[in-house]
């Protein structure tokens, strides 16, 4: 693939995930993932997520940022792979701003839920895999 | 889902799985994933894999064998998260007893390729994600 088609192609990837796999480093330096639903994604730059604030990923975060969000895409596994940080927004305006209805199940005192919290990853670098090649870039 | 059908489960899981995703630290210090096909597993505390042996997932292993393998189900998520390391195996036993019809699209040396090599992951920890829940067990 072109260097200039990458973007492109990583970026509509990224726009036709519901599912992301957030990657985090947990207290034991052993790499932990778990599949998250993207809610919203500003360019490769910036996606943003919802979890629960007492949740083990949260308690990994907090001591490592460091993270990355994987998305894949079978059959042929064209996979991209951002690696970043990720910050955990608990003001009322990202509460407000990524509510979804349903979000009840998981938050049951609704948006101001202290258990309700938002996850903000900023990407730093990407690798896009593709039909047996291997391409890296800068965010 | 009571503690004795957790283990059945997550092998049922990873006996159907083709796909795991393989979870390392990179030099960085940024967690990394890639999807990986599942060669053979022995219950949950084996499972071996293949890749090129000048992969960047070699070199981070090489440096840091921890590792992780998480394997998902859609539409509910049902996810297993294996924590563990990784042993590089490079002898003929190994490249004998894993080399399948069409690996020469990876390894065209053939099954003496240098760049073929086999992965074993033995995990120590587990972590079922199961209809909102998270059950941790060891290995």
């Amino acid at each position: 693939m072109k260097k200039q088609e990458i973007l492109p192609f990583g970026l509509e990837l990224v726009n036709r995930s519901e599912i992301a796999l957030l990657g985090t480093i947990n207290e034991d330096g052993f790499p932990a993932s778990r599949a998250m639903l993207k809610m919203e994604n500003q360019e490769l730059k910036k996606i943003w997520m919802s979890t629960n604030n007492s949740s083990g990923k949260i308690e990994q975060l907090r001591k490592n940022p460091n993270a990355s969000l994987y998305f894949v895409e079978e059959p042929k596994y064209i996979g991209l792979l951002l690696l970043g940080t990720v910050e955990i927004l608990l003001d009322s305006q990202s509460r407000q701003r990524f509510w979804r209805d349903g979000f009840e199940m998981y938050y049951p005192k609704g948006i101001n839920d202290p258990d309700y919290a938002v996850l903000c990853f900023t990407a730093q670098k990407g690798i896009l895999y593709y039909d047996l090649s291997i391409q890296t870039f800068d965010l």
